[in-house]
């Protein structure tokens, strides 16, 4: 079946409709001025589309031709004025000369079931359509070049030969003196995957934080300056995005990007209102910051009690806590104790110490430097899988540290394959697990 | 200078950055795998976007070259992965390779200003991409196809063929007896030039009316229904733009589509609201929804008095008044005198007659059935010009009814042709001018 649907985003100067399937250039041909059945790959032709005698556009058509395009199907490209009406128009079109309205990501399922493409890179597309920062845009397109999927690969080809291994071992299980020896070396291996698995799976962490921004929350007491800290930090955010004329950004609500990591404050709304709240709620929403937070910036313009100070560090025992000396304009912060911690001296109001801050704060993060091929985990799918993949394995280890025989072990060694390659879409992949992963795609990809 | 811009709205599956100018090949060959500056026109190519070593994203880059492009320049689009990261990095590298950010309109005034297309044309394309229904689609695309621009060609060709006819009269002067034979030909010619200037500035209003929406006003007692009269309009406006999966519509509150023509109903805050208010108000503001009205849905549900009749109908006398007879299930509305006024009998709440009410709407608009070649003027700066002709027109008229000499008429007469020539930017438009045109446009346009 030729599906149709909007790529781009309605409201701007153009709009791009996206045919795919066996009667796109057919399709096509019937509502364009020109007859485009025979028309050569990768070319652009200009004309009207018309409904009958009557134009409704003046458009370009590109021309991508089976299997050389993104889906791998004859498929075809309409730039039209980007008007509501027209974009409409076009697609119902279409639909009346028997195309169907695509389903979300359906061009990047069709190229997934096409070759084109495994089923990590397919959700990489959606990753990087998604991304708004350097980091998730980098480890999304990685997944999308294929790194993951050479990464499972390799991981694939050590456990194909820790089962060829096995089965060695069977054949000369025989020889009762030779299983030993053999033995040592199949843990090695077999640990060596499980640490590549587990050190993958663990990304996942880093890589929810970088997806989803890592939570920062500033405490402190009332008038320390919280309010006007957070104004600065955001104001300070000069993302070349918004500075070049013509182009939106989409504003998220107080997150910074520093070195293209995003930052999310949280629990912001108490500290934007004036609060002359009972302090007892102020403690209670303080801890609950803290709770959600993975950085902990303290502001503080007087010597806090020893008391206090324990209190917090203990409070904040998994998490990066930064102190921050505020007002460094007015009072002479050195003088302070603070049972000797590192602190950072800042003038949230005039902006001393806010480039040191933004350093601490993209230190504390802790973020993997991310090479040419590093592989991070962002999606849970791919996590449960490595989390499962993890498990299987551990049977293995245990089963052969035990002694136990080979034949018991290759199940596991099977299932531990089977989990892996689940990720990249393996052999079969069940429509259910398709209809899942595509439903979160847009439209139009 | 080579610009660049966004050309599609942020936040889709694909956003395209287009190129134009005299080093846009070059520039986009500087950051992209494929030297490009050789390509063939109107191919497609696939590649990197790299800064420097690092790949930004995977493209397709269609290729255009002058004079055969958009804006009669070289040019390129490159279709990108629609990520907000992903645009602004590409488009920062293009300006750092070279590029400008484009203005608003920019690549159309280009269009415009290398003879691609003249300036009502290029004006035609905002309205066009602005267009959120037929009327306005049909108007736009008609203006955008030339047919405004044959049109005022034909008037400044019968504006040259009166000054030819003024000239050979001030030729045959010294023979005082020629004068009065020639004067009726040149007055008719005169007044059919003018007739048709004054039907083109006419249709401004229409133009105007279909591009806001015609205004609507639903009057009526408390409690009459109107409320419900409104909900069940807005409900029936099933505009098939909604019912295709993927596509969003921009909701413009309270406007409804009667064969391609927007209504919009105004004043609604006070019909939405349960209104227990004091009855006087509810009278003040009906008066003022009138007033801004060019069509009153009168509602009622018992039988006026012969005063409220009288009264109504003196309030909508350049209006199209509707009466509506409500609750067509609980009485029998046929009894109703109404002064033999025509009605339409409907029930809100079970949708009954609403048909017949919408085609009675469609019809009180008077809307001009547009043919593929009629000229409806929606712009303003056309408008005043039309408006201006002729009033320099009217002058001509007059000189030459009241036998003033030639030499006097033909400076009216050159004033007419050059009011006229402004509307298609004529030998030379200043900067100015075209400044103001195309800040309304959208960038990427």
């Amino acid at each position: 079946m030729t599906i149709c649907a909007l790529a781009t985003a309605p409201g701007g100067a153009l709009g791009i409709i996206r045919i795919s399937g066996p009667q796109a250039l057919e399709i096509l041909s019937r509502v364009f001025t020109k007859d485009l059945s025979k028309a050569e790959p990768n070319t652009i032709h200009y004309g009207h589309i018309k409904d009958g005698a009557e134009i409704i556009d003046e458009v370009m058509v590109s021309i991508f031709r089976a299997p050389r395009s993104y889906t791998g199907e004859d498929s075809a490209e309409i730039s039209c004025h980007g008007s509501r009406y027209i974009l409409n128009k076009v697609l119902e079109l279409l639909v009346q000369n028997g195309c169907r309205m695509a389903g979300p990501g359906e061009f990047t399922q069709r190229a997934y079931l096409n070759g084109k493409m495994d089923l990590s890179q397919a959700e990489a597309v959606a990753d990087l359509i998604a991304s708004s920062n350097k980091a998730t845009h980098d480890i999304a397109l990685n997944q999308l070049r294929g790194h993951f999927s050479s990464e499972l690969s390799r991981l694939r080809e050590q456990l194909l030969k820790l089962t060829s291994l096995l089965e060695l071992e069977l054949d000369f299980s025989d020889h009762e003196d030779l299983e030993f020896a053999d033995r040592s070396e199949l843990l090695t291996l077999a640990n060596e995957i499980d640490n590549r698995v587990t050190h993958l799976a663990k990304s996942f962490e880093a890589g929810q934080a970088l997806k989803n921004g890592i939570p920062v929350a500033i405490i402190g007491k009332t008038n320390v300056g919280k309010s006007t800290l957070l104004n600065r930090l955001l104001k300070d955010d000069r993302a070349i995005v918004s500075d070049i004329h013509g182009t939106t950004r989409d504003t998220i609500e107080d997150t910074i990007d520093i070195h293209g990591v995003t930052f999310r404050f949280i629990d912001t709304a108490g500290i934007r209102q004036t609060s002359d709240e009972i302090e007892q709620i102020g403690i209670n929403r303080t801890y609950a910051a803290i709770e959600k937070a993975r950085i902990v910036l303290w502001l503080i313009d007087a010597e806090p009690s020893t008391e206090d100070i324990n209190a917090l560090i203990q409070r904040t025992e998994n998490k990066k806590l930064i102190i921050l000396k505020n007002k460094s304009d007015k009072t002479d912060n050195n003088r302070y104790n603070l049972l000797n911690l590192p602190f950072i001296a800042i003038s949230a109001k005039f902006g001393t110490g806010i480039e040191a801050l933004e350093q601490a704060i993209y230190e504390a993060a802790d973020i993997p430097t991310l090479q040419d091929r590093d592989v991070i985990v962002t999606n849970a799918r791919h996590y449960e899988a490595l989390t499962l993949a993890h498990s299987h394995l551990q049977r293995v280890i245990d089963g052969l540290q035990q002694q136990v025989s080979g034949d018991l072990l290759s199940e596991d060694l099977r299932l531990t394959l089977d989990t892996l390659s689940e990720i990249t879409g393996g052999q079969i992949t069940p429509n259910e697990v398709l209809g899942n992963i595509f439903k979160h795609f847009c439209v139009g990809k």
